[in-house]
């Protein structure tokens, strides 16, 4: 040690001009992925789900698990041990944690606290804020907005062009117009007086975006603009958060050496564990990694630059991978070919084109088809009985009691199916809720090293806002 | 980066003697703790709990949480998603998965597998193998042992001084026998006549080890040899794992430059998991950190040539910190005073003291006393209900149907009980087993820098091999 100090000072008056400090790797590219709901034993579920898929026992490892820093945190709010999505959400955008229900304000709900996103663009850079939910649903929103209740849909939308970030994008918004007050703006009207315009689908983003300084992107005319459909479930002309976040690089990067913050959410795999849906939310799990791909892309020219971070939330649902036996069968889920809510769709749909009149032999068929059930998948004469049951008081007496969860109503009959394919592929879940269960907490790039070692949600902003030196 | 590289170049010719690589820290002392069943979110619920306790949401951390390496690691073996504890055993001693069951062997149980302990003693190292369990069980025994099956004690116990580590400890042995061959030896004899002194109990430990050359620590005589009793139900004169620590700190430091190895397991989490026992999961978790603590009293002394790694085999029960609410209650667990087994066998005491002529006041006391029943945790009136139907299915018609898991069989009024407790906490089990839920990693010192990054468990031992330049 000593030797080498000696050398330097050497070679310090040999080469005066290399005595200027070198200089420090600052991540003037920040990509913030934030997987709603993604608990830790999620990813590795999928993983494994992946390599179970290719009938052997292990993982197929995704893409952001290979980063050089692997880790995991904490996620209780202020004043609870679970916290909800905008407690969460504020605590990963703001680094301060807050009370459930609240967004980008602080525990007494009276002041207003900054989001990282609002230090990057003091600092210069682009901002952009996406997600595959609704853009006004709390982890979005806790990165523009300064709301008490994440319920206050429409106050938080008018938050967003106030805070004037340079893109939002989303499946689109709940609430256009003012609940309490019947005299207030139309929010698009709001959206276009303050200069953001508002483009409907990939198509018209790629068309028109070149031409727009600050854009809204959201779901094309005719799709669900609540949220975007789960990747289990996607039709054409539907944006995907790989898309959004594709078409998020190009804009912000585009005749811009400040750099950019990008965040975007897989907000999806939350509503699927609500509803105990492994297969579900494997899928939206696959369909980050596939966002993520996008920012890896972008990484790879920037190396130097850039910093990925990957987290969650919080968990949800209590996920367990085993119930019993040293096995899982986690390749039985990859003959669910669609989600619980749009298996309960297409039970409503046989309803009504049969008059109610669905016949057992009906619902096998669509089980069949759907879930696999009685050809790939073999059921116990238990689980054939039990379904058979639900099946007659589903359509017996014509009264259905639905299955609720935070996002869904189901038919029992799809509740039952996918409760029998989870227990089939050896899946528990110990809640319909979210849970205090650890995230994970993935880094590469320019500060990924400062992930390291302990972290609480509250760290992340922190850190990140660090790495890029906001 | 290209000056540095030029003044270097010039500082070395100018001091020549300067051009050795400098010397690398490597990890003299190694300590490797092992808790069996311990996954990632049993230590953020146990470190939520200690919060909780002290009537605030968080956490109170646990002293190896707060390692500058914090990572987590997957565990699924050779041939099995969801491992089992030899298995696991394996491939956290030798760096190699095997196939369920097996201890110390390849997955055709036809070649041994060789550890980081053995590796550690050729390079001179002392070493020492413990255990909360007894010494055969099959974390400690992948360490030493080369068998086909985890259940083959005396064969795994005979392999011991045949390994020939310095110091061996635990509760016992389970088998002193062969069961297939009467004419074998008697473990001890074996012992004895390889050189080991075995010496019961921490007192006979302090006043003879120091003339012994090879020990075998276990319990005093009258105590518990098939495992020490869990942190919740300990009585004075049983050994624990933190006296343990101590004592073979001791015993391999004693006149030693060469530096030492000493594997730690935690063994009882994973038992209290089986049984779905958060109370004395949690207890336990805290007492692995008391064991810790020893090997950081130590760390403290030589920093920067000692490691501690702290792992899991893998996680059991499939715990979920959560069961619908956005809350949790883990403060209500400080009312249980002992362990569900310990409860089993308080009931049983009841039963023979009465001459099955007991109460439900009786019972009702007891669940008062030992778990806050009725005093500081109030019941609903369905969970009263649910008690009391146990109560009289036992003790009604005398024919008692115990409640079975890996490691005991417990009275259905002790099962009942504990799963009301487990309800109030609002802590959730998805089995009654091994799940292949993620396991913590963390690490300090020499070395620890190379257990950052994605993890599974055969590269922690390599990794350790790596950091002690074995």
């Amino acid at each position: 040690m000593k030797c080498l100090f000696v050398m330097l000072i050497v070679g310090m008056f040999l080469f005066p001009q290399c005595q200027r400090a070198p200089k420090e790797r600052k991540a003037k590219y920040v990509f913030y992925f934030i997987g709603d709901g993604m608990g830790i034993n999620q990813v590795n579920g999928t993983e494994m789900y992946l390599a179970e898929k290719e009938g052997r026992v292990g993982i197929r490892p995704l893409n952001f698990t290979q980063f050089p820093v692997t880790n995991f945190a904490t996620t209780y709010s202020k004043y609870n041990a679970v916290t909800c999505s905008a407690a969460a959400g504020t605590a990963l955008a703001t680094g301060v944690k807050t009370k459930n229900g609240t967004i980008g304000m602080d525990s007494l709900r009276q002041s207003p606290l900054y989001s990282v996103a609002v230090a990057a663009k003091k600092a210069g850079r682009k901002v952009g804020i996406t997600t595959s939910v609704s853009v006004d649903h709390a982890t979005p929103a806790a990165f523009y907005a300064h709301q008490p209740n994440r319920s206050m849909y429409y106050e938080i939308a008018t938050d967003l062009p106030r805070t004037g970030f340079d893109l939002y994008a989303g499946a689109g918004f709940l609430q256009s117009k003012s609940k309490n007050d019947s005299t207030a703006a139309f929010l698009y009207d709001i959206l276009r007086d303050s200069g953001y315009v508002v483009l409907r689908g990939a198509e018209e983003f790629v068309t028109r975006s070149g031409e727009c300084p600050k854009v809204v992107l959201i779901q094309p005319e005719g799709c669900a603009t609540d949220c975007l459909p789960y990747a289990i479930d996607r039709k054409t002309g539907d944006l995907s958060l790989s898309q959004i976040t594709e078409l998020a690089i190009g804009f912000l990067n585009r005749n811009n050496e400040d750099g950019f913050f990008l965040m975007a959410e897989g907000g999806k795999i939350d509503w699927s564990c609500h509803n105990n849906d492994a297969a579900t939310t494997f899928q939206e799990i696959m369909d980050l990694a596939k966002a993520v791909e996008k920012a890896l892309d972008f990484y790879r020219q920037h190396p130097d630059e850039t910093l990925i971070v990957i987290t969650a939330d919080h968990e949800t649902g209590g996920i367990g991978l085993g119930t019993g036996k040293y096995a899982l069968n986690l390749g039985a889920l990859q003959h669910q070919q669609i989600s619980k809510e749009e298996l309960t769709a297409r039970i409503r749909e046989l309803r009504a084109e049969k008059k109610n009149k669905v016949s057992w032999e009906d619902i096998q068929i669509l089980l069949a088809d759907q879930l696999g059930f009685g050809r790939s998948v073999k059921l116990s004469t238990k689980q054939e009985q039990k379904l058979k049951e639900v099946y007659q008081e589903t359509f017996g007496t014509g009264k259905v009691k639905l299955e609720k969860s935070l996002y869904s109503a189901d038919e029992p009959l799809a509740g039952q199916a996918v409760r029998i394919l989870n227990e089939i592929a050896m899946v528990g879940w110990t809640s319909g809720s979210h849970s205090a269960g650890v995230v994970p907490v993935f880094a590469i790039g320019a500060g990924s090293e400062l992930f390291q070692g302990k972290l609480d949600n509250v760290d992340i902003p922190r850190k990140i806002a660090q790495a890029a030196g906001y």
